[in-house]
């Protein structure tokens, strides 16, 4: 088993954050998606999307998409888990995450795809003005976010969660994608320390 | 218990598709989305993004997002399983309902929320642009699924699953969103086919 990834990118992060919280080690392969290295035909057979991270398990199947291949390892290793637990429990995990994800992280990647010049050759074509606006709409996440997390340590509720990774990974990409985060929000400040002082931020 | 939707929307039909799968049956109340009704404060305590469906349960507990509706039921009630079973079948539904959603639905309601007129209200602002670019990633997308339905019954392989209700709403949605199905893609026209037909469908 092994993932391939790009260190540097933000997507495989979610994955290593995830993995250090369960206490998984995996063996992890480098390919540099910005030097275009997964846009050839032996990657591509592994992800048609041309992305990274992608999970390889022991008998060649490939499993592509971050929340994926965290699922995997949630069935196979249930605990602590990351995606909640029970009927009510696993929905609002989902829902949270489904928040974090679309709303702001969303947001923030779209930000930056549109706006940095790096990006022209990913994003085509890139529009600028939908860059502009998912900034506002990644503020207006935020807010919303900080209102829960003026009342719940986590995302979710009182458990740790993906949907606090997600959100983690969101938060500090504001800054490549330049987007200030705004005074106020002391929810979301303090539950942003409390999960980037866990070890796993640092994975 | 009861889901509050808006009958003509196309995130509640997928709500509603995946329960007639699972033989089960809830009370719905309607809200007209464009007559401006989820604005108000009672429905925005409920889900703060004021948007539909939402699952209320029998203590009051509010669960939002179409996918977190759906994985509340598929917890309480597994059979038959639509999110995969086991480890790898459960990440490769994730996978193909990421796909589903993130590549193919999200585009096909872009290219509409950007591009038609009625939803200008909604979508502040409206960037054209970016409207007509995800029509290029919705016919890109729809190849990429072709060619794992050419030679899959369904997405994730020999099941039914929350993957194909995300893709079935998708597909169903082009029209709307003026985007034309294009010649050919044989494998994708014959699932549609096939997933049109079954009686949850019509939910």
């Amino acid at each position: 088993m092994k993932i391939i990834e790009t260190r540097t990118a933000p997507n495989p992060r979610r994955v290593r954050i995830f993995l250090a919280e369960k206490g998984i080690t995996v063996a992890y392969e480098q390919r540099d998606l910005m030097a275009g290295e997964l846009k050839d035909a032996a990657f591509t057979a592994l992800n048609p999307l041309q992305r990274v991270p992608v999970l390889i398990l022991d008998d060649g199947t490939a499993i592509s998409e971050s929340v994926a291949i965290c699922r995997y390892f949630e069935e196979a290793e249930p605990v602590p888990p990351l995606f909640g637990t029970g009927p009510v429990g696993r929905a609002q995990v989902e829902m949270w995450q489904r928040r974090a994800e679309l709303g702001l992280w969303l947001a923030v990647a779209q930000a930056f795809r549109h706006l940095h010049p790096k990006m022209a050759h990913l994003e085509v074509p890139q529009v600028a003005a939908w860059g502009e606006a998912n900034k506002l709409k990644a503020l207006e996440m935020m807010t919303m976010l900080d209102v829960q997390l003026r009342g719940n340590q986590f995302l979710a509720g009182d458990q740790y969660s993906i949907a606090d990774i997600t959100a983690l990974v969101a938060i500090d990409y504001l800054k490549p994608a330049k987007i200030a985060l705004p005074e106020g929000l002391e929810g979301l400040k303090r539950w942003h320390a409390e999960v980037s002082a866990r070890p796993s931020a640092a994975a």
